[in-house]
């Protein structure tokens, strides 16, 4: 009995599996669209999280390059699988406005509740300053790539604006997945990289290679079946809740897909290992807008809905203030509650104006 | 003789108190509305200095976390005041221009002006780069949640638009004066917070307790009636004049609200105080952003005249240059004549900018 | 034999002053626009770099005061008979585009190359943090007076629209030209500024102070006609490459008058001086926003082509992106081949964007 204790306190989330067997039998039984999307939400958290600690397993048991490789494609592959089923159905400005969500969310609510969390616990908390200013360079030149093109789509007017805006968009997903690609050939020659970060052995699970690859597997299968099970209600429960499209991209689908790591993050700082909190935060940002956004650029276009790398004002506005602030959070090594209140605060404005944008 | 020639030395704006009854006189024989109004202004300068030696003397005698909560809700009394009268009056533009005014008034004027006679006297000087980083933090998120609720406002139309916005704009000042009190909490407990900056002892004048009650008192009367008549002839001037009431409010209301205090971060430069120098622009910079602004919001709700935080594009850009710059010209903990003449030079071109704004 | 194999290894442009003869013949024999372009820039490149060594090396034969003036005035030469001719030729949209393309190209493509070579030869490297910062400031505080107008003169409406929009013009101008005068003054007290930045005694070519002057007014006169042979076709090789004035003033003319600076900047970088490679990319980037584009304020005043300081939303967003990206990739002090290979990523999406723009 003690050991189950043992057991369910280190692995909070196993009772959310639950929501799985009740998200197939909402579908059959026809609950209302708002119960399938609420459980079939619920029900990817845990998921996300058996393939993000699988992935870590089995890229501890390769070679360093490929682990690192395997680290930074499949860390966001529970979020890359919601997005893509959402190209599917051709929810395109909620897969955009999940991009601009996950980017956010990172740097202001998973940095900010760690940030408030280790700071009341432990007072005022260093990290690694260089690693914190390397990963801000990175940052802010994911983020300008994701700006400019944006900025120059509105002007791009006349007959073929649009042949010319797909254009530019196709052009900067290449550019950015070449540099992606040469920061994970970096990555895989040192340790250090932000874009192969990884969790201590002491924080693994202890499975094998082929225990390792079976849970990936099946996570993968779970993750797929319940992001179609989400996703085919989605614009019910837009109507049915009377929120927008975009808000429901924004806010809900990014902290759905991020929430075990987010939980990482803030365990970490708990335990004063800032250091670790911020990579995770950071590495999970760039990942999305280096890797990530790039990518379903090319998957949208081969599922015939084309997407674009064009993100509306209120999106650039907010992954701009997002990167500046964490950037300058972050750049002299030192994190106080008081920033990570303030970084909560910038989410909760930015969210209340999401929230009230028709 | 000599005596009285060092109080005049040392009290250099007693004399701006001969304004006071000349603004009386002014009124009662109906002098023109911009003699009233330069008069009224000119009064108000040592009135506000009074406030303000007066509010730091009361501090010093009660407890430490009662003398912060003082120092931050009194030190900008007189602007409070002025801009209190102004929404009376329904200025509502210039009383927002006069909150953005402060604000780059204090990292431009302020700070160049002391960059540039400090430099001048002494060459490179230094200060505290971990406390000018941690003000440059708290500075950029100020400011941002400034943008963010003036940003999308401009894009929330239709038949709720007004609501919303107003909406919006009471959220972001709750969080505002939320995160402004965390700060006020913070400060309370180290004496180093920037949002209970305090005058050393030997810039205090000896005032008994009782001395500075009566000093405060007198001194917020005088602003009182100052400004109302100051607010009283505000529209025949802008009429008289031919200028804008957005110069008006961005210009000439931040300075004469803070002329004192301004003087006194010149003095520090010239003494080689660099350290108190910074820290009275940016916490008076930051009280006017966190405190004044968000406390109008409710105000001017109470007073009929509601106020929404919602700044026009050349008081965002005034706002973003201001910060920025100042935040990067005091993150090295280095100040240089040329760095405060850079200062000066944006102060005169947003200066020249507003000027010619229609 | 080998004597002329070290002339020529040393001075690999040479070959490049073939293309003067070539330009004659080809307006005498009226090949096409296209081939006198070409030429007219090759030929170009070789006389732009004469100019810098000579005056460099006029500069060491003269008071260290004049010497860092002359660096500064003449450091542009080419630049500024290029553009001058172009605002002979009424081409102001060419010319406003090649002061973006000027600084973009310092800041993204030559730092971004010169970070790329070095990192791949030496790893990390370092260069002087203090100065980088100082720079940084420098530059954004630039960048700013040329964003600030800008963004007024698109608000600026009416009947005096046009007058406004000049007199603000004229008045940045005046206020950049004297604080770039503050900051010569104080490059001249100084030896480490980077308004006088000099090229070590070892890289000087060993020329008199006779012949330094006879090459720098030969040198001078050959650019003043290429210029001319180049300009008189420019609008020709717009309609006949079917690309826009504003791609060309962006995107070529900047290479064009800069290739052997770059040059210069990436040899040191390969030769591990770090500090020379990024003061080099920096300091000409000021010139050009402090100095030069002013000063074609008060030329095309004077030639009857008034051309205001006023950018386009596509080159504020390029000048804002390449002086904060470079400005974070510079203020740690160090430089990665990655960090290169993103100021790279960046100039690529740029300059992919201004293409595709009608």
């Amino acid at each position: 009995m003690k050991r189950f204790g043992k057991f369910i306190s280190q692995n909070p989330l196993i009772f959310l599996l639950l929501a799985i067997p009740l998200t197939l039998a909402a579908q059959v039984l026809h609950w209302s669209s708002i119960a399938v999307f609420i459980l079939a939400a619920i029900g990817i958290i845990p998921l996300a999280s058996y393939i993000g600690e699988a992935t870590e397993d089995l890229a501890s048991y390769t070679d360093p390059r490929l682990g690192a490789l395997l680290n930074a494609t499949l860390g966001n592959a529970a979020e890359l699988i919601i997005t893509v089923t959402a190209v599917q159905a051709g929810l395109l400005e909620l897969v955009k406005a999940s991009i601009t969500g996950s980017i956010i969310g990172n740097l202001l609510l998973v940095l900010g509740f760690a940030f408030v969390v280790g700071g009341v616990k432990h007072g005022t908390q260093t990290f690694n300053k260089v690693n914190a200013g390397r990963n801000a360079i990175l940052l802010v030149l994911a983020v300008v790539t994701l700006i400019i093109p944006s900025v120059f789509s509105q002007s791009i007017v006349g007959a073929a604006a649009d042949s010319k805006v797909e254009a530019l968009s196709i052009g900067v997903a290449i550019i950015m997945i070449a540099l992606y690609g040469l920061g994970l050939f970096d990555a895989s020659r040192s340790k250090e990289s932000v874009l192969s970060h990884t969790v201590p052995k002491d924080e693994l699970p202890d499975w094998t290679l082929a225990q390792a690859i079976i849970v990936l597997a099946l996570a993968t299968i779970g993750v797929v079946y319940m992001s179609e099970s989400l996703v085919r209600v989605a614009e019910d429960v837009i109507t049915g809740l009377g929120i927008s499209e975009f808000f429901l991209g924004i806010i809900l689908v990014p902290i759905i897909g991020n929430v075990a790591e987010h939980l990482v993050a803030v365990q970490m700082a708990l335990k004063n290992k800032m250091d670790l909190s911020v990579e995770i935060a950071v590495s999970s940002s760039l990942q999305i807008a280096l890797f990530v956004a790039p990518l379903l650029v090319f998957i949208s276009l081969m599922l015939g809905h084309p997407m674009q790398l064009i993100f509306n004002k209120f999106e650039l506005l907010a992954l701009l203030a997002a990167v500046v602030i964490s950037a300058l959070v972050s750049s002299d090594g030192e994190s106080t509650w008081l920033e990570g209140a303030g970084l909560l605060a910038i989410y909760l404005i930015l969210g209340l104006a999401f929230f009230l944008l028709p």
